[in-house]
Parts: structure tokens; C-alpha cells; sequence
């Protein structure tokens, strides 16, 4: 029987390539939800090809012209937020894929949650800023979370070589981004252009710039936090320029086990999509018919400050988590729009981290207001 | 409870350094059988210390003279061949280390598979030779194979991370020796004491030469073969010099896993001895705190034929392996009294693999008689 697989945010980069996996295994993935925020010209053409059960339009206006422009399908349009949180929800799937672009996805994944499902997750920051609720949600509902991060998905891999208690630590491997090994100085100079061109990954904008201020790791530790519920102090950063490595488990004994493949995403998705099981596909595979160098450094904390935000962020817990990422969200964003500088990214993400009291334990509600919150008080602060 | 271990070849390599795991972990390992070929020292100093219900001595007029020494001790021991299969099979042990050197492996093995003991196997010999045999009796008696050499435990490991039939290939690792990037003119000079300064690893004389050879590795591709019942053809070797990744496994979605530590083989020993658990330890660990560099390239298989010899050897099965492994141990042998050039070795292996033809599915005894036919037919090839 195929899995029946809801994808959110299917027009995006995590999106496209999830159904480019789907594309390798018709008989045993069925597609039976997507959905976009506003590309309806892209969602129009994969909802002809996958014809699934329905979609889900984020921009209400949006949706209702994709429904116009669909009536000669079956496949039923939700609108807005509530319909994207009820394709989450939607009772028929076996697995939905969140790739959805930040804090965006925290919502439809505790949707997907608290409906018990199968979440493969690549939204990183509903794991930020929700990880405590989100993991609790899981573990009440006994909802599934795989990890489609490519640096998790290592992990999750590696974990099945020892026992929970047997871990003594993780490794997040990082590529150092396009700016390893530059000083404040070089980085101050930085524009959007360059900062969008990554060494390794074809990524969102988002993320690019993220990695290229480490904050990308700097999340990616606290979702490893929740994920896999160990302590901060169990998380190491590595910095390995060729993303060979995606991560590796230290365990107790002093055997670490690191999982290995070209840098794209394909794997992680299709590992998500498979789990437990693996799957034949022809992707490229990596070679060692050749001489190849690895290299790892630690990670360079005086230039890229993001990181140890992170940590910060994540041990004082609670909201904390959603203010960095939603300082983090405007900041990118006035920097992409080549508003601010690149070094003034961490400025923002410690001065709006500042003025923060934490609240420990918050609702969906409060995290929902911490991060509107921080958001009006990081546009204050870069229009001050 | 203790595991009950005995620990065939005490006074060698891997044995003493088992015994050093075994310090690690007093209240889980109980050492009741030791074993050494001559060196009754230090066998008497160990039998001191742990106290073991029985040992034994390969050559029959040691074991008498440790006999009388220990009269104040109530260790019984046993002497010659029989004495040590009779260690192997000792009824109430929980796990047989074989840390024996090379064909004197295989009798006390297949005696401890036998009795449907778990065998931690560090003599690789036994399955070079006698795979076929070894892993049916296993199979048929229920015996448990748990590999000691670091290749085979890194394999044993990372094969966890996925199915059996999801298994693309295994790629094993190898440092290359002390001469890899020699060609076959800088090779023609070397000398014993040269050939025996491994870079990374600390083992005993045999083992070193066959590193230096890549025989070590060919007989690493036979025993992964049985150990792990694939085909050679899903068996690579990749020169890693600094020997921190001690092999990987490719899965058929591209994922690869691999296991890394420090090189000392102090971690597979214990692994083989906590399986399936993992313990701590106070061994030194890897850290990634400073720069690193992991190197990665394809063998040399002009300057160093071993390696191929062993594929064909494999490939051909029955009791062809048994032959380069005896045409092997006497070219070594040789060539440590300084007799034989090191570029003779694998022309004593061609030489008597083929005069050969190989016997499929060999008795004990097949392979017993193989093995004598070979070493001397393989020193009146040296004296002709």
C-alpha cells in the first residue's frame, strides 16, 4: 500500500524535492495533499499531476482564484491559515511534510501533532520556538516526529547504533557557510547577493542567509535539544567545509558513528518517507574512486555570534527560543532587502534577546504573542 | 552478573588489551579461561591476578612447567592443540575471545562455534580460511560471531543503521601501511624493521606485515564476506591514512554510515565484550577541537597485489583461501628472518594459489591438510 503523504508548502524548495522523491517511488507514496502560500501558478500545475484529495492556499485571495482555476479537478482548495492547519490535520494521511519557511510552521505542525501523525519536519523553527509543547503534544498523542534536516536526519540515523542512555554526545556538522574564515572586519562589507551564495546547499533564502551567520546551527541545536531530548551541553558544533558529514553520535564508549552522503537534500527526504524502511532511487551517489580531502575546525564563536545566541537562548528556554528567532526573522529579512548589514543581524537578535523575561512553559497562545512581540520590538529597534 | 569470558591468546596483543578492557569493568567482566603459545611469564602473572578456572598452553612442556609453578593456585591447566579446544569449548563461559595469530585460529574457533558459544573474533585467519565452515556450524549450533577487528566492528556497527537487504555495499578502510605511495622500485629495499613501524596501529609483528602488504585488507574482504553474507563485489577498500573512520556501509537510498574513534582497538574489543550494550570508559577520545584532516583515496593495487589476490582467492572459494593464507604466513615468516625480499611475498602467493585447484565446500580437515599442503609447498618454492 503506497503512504498517503500531505506536503506543506510543496512549491518550496524542501517541497519541490520532496515530490521530486515521491516522483522516484509512484507505488509506494501517494500524494494526497499540498499546499502553497502563494505560487499558485506552480501548486496549479502539481495539483494536475498528483491530483490529491486537496490543497491548502495560505493568501485567502489566492486561493479562491486557484479554485476557479480548478474546477475541473476534484481536489478540494482550503484557504488561509485554518485551512492549511486542517490539511495538517486532514484524517486520511499516513505522513505530513512540513516545509513550510519559519515560524510559519509552528502552527500546522502542532496541528499534524495533535491529530497523532507521522510529521516528517524540515521547518526547523517550530522546534525553536515550540520544542518543549510540541515534543509534549507528540509524546500525549504519540504523533511521530522524523527529522528532514539534513544534520537530524544524520543523527536519527546514527542513533540506531546504541542505546538512548549509551549517548554520550551529538556532533552537528556545519559548512561554515559562504563567509568561513572571514573576520568582522571582511564581514562587515557583506551583501545580500554574496551572502546568498552557499558553498554547498541550494537552499531558501532564509536558510542561506541563516547559515551564513551560523544561526541555522545555532537552531539546529536547540531542534536537536528537543528532538532527541539531551541537554545543551551534549551538543557539539563542527565546522566541515564539504558537508560530506551531516552529523555524528559520540557514545559513551568512545565510538561515534557519523552518517555520509553528497550534500542534497533527496536523501534526508527520502529517509523521512521511508523510515524505517530504505529505498532504492538513483541519485547521485558519493565516490571514493578519487583522492578526497574532509576537514573540520571548531566554528569560529567572535565572528559569528549567532551561535552562542543559540545556546543562550535555548538554556534560559522557555519564550526565549521565539524572540531570537523571530529578531532573527526581521532582521534577515531587512537585510535581504539591503536595509541593514549582515553584522547587524546578531546586534538585533541580543538587543531585542535583552529586554526578553522568559516565561517558562508557555501555550501555543504565548509563544503566538512572544513572537509578535518581538517582531514589533526588532522593527522599532532597526527604525530607531 | 559478570560475563563469564575466556580469552584465547592472553599473552598476545589483542589479549592483553582485552584484559585492560576488562580492568575497565570489574563488576561486568569475570575472566575464567586464559591461553597463551609459550609465554608462560606472563600467563603465570595473569592467572595470578584474575584467577581464571582454567588456562592453557599450546606447547605441551611449557604447560607443565606453569603447572608446577601454579601449584598453590587451583587454575587447572591444559595443555597442547586439545587443551586449547577443550578451553574454547569450556562449558559454562559466556564469550570466547580469540585473539590467536593466524591459522592456529581456526581449530579453537570452530570448537567454541561448536558449543553455540558467542565468539568475539579478532583472529581473522579462522575466516579466511574456514568462513564457509565457521559460519554454518555458527548458524546450525546458534552461535554468535561478533567481530574484534576494527574494520569488522565498524561494519558490525554501522549495520545497525539499516536492513539487511538495504545494504548497497560495505566499504572497508585502510590506513595503506607504512609504504602507502611507494611504488614497486622504493619497495624492492625494504627491510623487516621498516615494514614493521606501522603509523597507526600498534599490533602485533604478523598482522603489521600484512598491513604493510594490504594482505592484512584482502583477508579483511574474505572476512567480511562471511561475516556479513555479502557478495565481494559490495566490498571496497578506500586508503584512509590517519585510520579515524574505520570502515562505512552504503545503503541502497545513498545513505552511508561509518564509525569513527581514535586507532586502538581497545574500543572494538570492548564493544565485542559489552554487545549489546555500550559501557563507559576512560580510553582517550577523539576531540574536534583543533583542525583535522580526514584523506580518502583508491589502493594502489600495482604496488601492492596482496590486496586483488585476496578478491580472487575469495571469488574462487573452497580452499583457495586457505592456500594464500598459508603461502602468506610462510612468505611473512620469511621475510621477518630477513630471507626474502619484501616484493617476494605476493610472488609466493601467485605461486602457489596456482598450483592449486581449488576443493569446494572443505571439511575441517580439508582445510587442515590444505593448509600444511600449501606451507610446504610454499617453502620448497623458497628453496628452489
Amino acid at each position: 500500500m503506497a503512504r498517503k503523504i500531505i506536503v506543506l508548502g510543496s512549491t518550496g524548495s524542501i517541497g519541490t524535492q520532496t515530490l521530486k522523491v515521491a516522483d522516484q517511488h509512484p507505488e509506494k507514496i501517494n500524494i494526497i495533499g499540498l499546499s502553497a502560500r502563494n505560487n499558485i501558478d506552480l501548486l496549479e500545475k502539481q495539483i494536475r499531476k498528483y491530483r490529491p484529495l486537496a490543497a491548502a492556499v495560505l493568501i485567502p485571495e489566492k486561493a479562491l482564484e486557484l479554485k476557479k482555476r480548478l474546477g475541473d479537478t476534484s481536489t478540494t482548495i482550503l484557504a488561509g491559515k485554518s485551512g492549511l492547519k486542517a490539511l495538517a490535520a486532514w484524517p486520511d494521511s499516513d505522513l505530513v511534510v512540513v516545509g513550510l519557511v519559519g515560524f510559519s510552521g509552528l502552527e500546522p505542525t502542532f496541528a499534524a501533532v495533535s491529530k497523532g501523525k507521522t510529521v516528517a519536519l524540515a521547518n526547523k523553527e517550530a522546534l525553536v520556538v515550540g520544542g518543549e509543547l510540541i515534543m509534549a503534544e507528540a509524546k500525549a498523542k504519540k504523533a511521530v516526529i522524523i527529522p528532514v534536516d539534513s544534520e537530524h536526519s544524520a543523527l536519527f540515523q546514527c542513533l540506531h547504533a546504541g542505546g538512548k542512555k549509551e549517548v554520550a554526545k551529538v556532533i552537528l556538522t556545519a559548512s561554515g557557510g559562504p563567509f568561513l574564515g572571514w573576520n568582522k572586519n571582511e564581514l562587515s562589507a557583506v551583501k545580500p547577493a554574496r551572502a546568498l551564495k552557499h558553498p554547498n546547499w541550494k537552499m531558501g533564502a532564509k536558510v542561506t542567509i541563516d547559515s551564513a551567520t551560523l544561526m541555522n546551527k545555532g537552531f539546529e541545536v536547540i531542534e536537536a535539544r528537543w528532538l532527541f531530548d539531551i541537554d545543551f551541553k551534549q551538543i557539539d558544533v563542527v565546522i566541515h567545509p564539504e558537508s560530506i558529514i551531516h552529523s555524528m553520535v559520540e557514545f559513551i564508549d568512545g565510538s561515534t558513528i557519523a552518517q555520509i552522503s553528497l550534500p542534497s537534500m533527496l536523501f534526508p527526504i527520502q529517509y523521512a518517507l521511508s523510515y524505517p524502511e530504505r529505498w532504492e532511487n538513483n541519485f547521485p551517489r558519493l565516490d571514493w574512486d578519487f583522492k578526497r580531502n574532509l576537514t573540520f575546525m571548531p566554528p569560529d564563536r567572535i565572528s559569528f555570534p549567532c551561535l552562542d545566541y543559540a545556546y543562550q537562548a535555548g538554556a534560559m528556554g522557555g519564550t526565549m527560543p521565539a524572540v531570537l528567532n523571530a529578531a532573527n526573522e526581521v532582521a534577515v529579512e531587512e537585510f535581504l532587502k539591503n536595509n541593514i548589514p549582515f553584522l547587524h543581524i546578531p546586534v538585533v537578535l541580543e538587543e531585542i534577546m535583552n529586554k526578553h523575561s522568559t516565561r517558562l512553559n508557555p501555550s501555543l497562545e504565548e509563544i503566538v504573542e512572544t513572537d509578535t512581540w518581538a517582531r514589533q520590538e526588532s522593527r522599532y529597534f532597526l527604525r530607531s
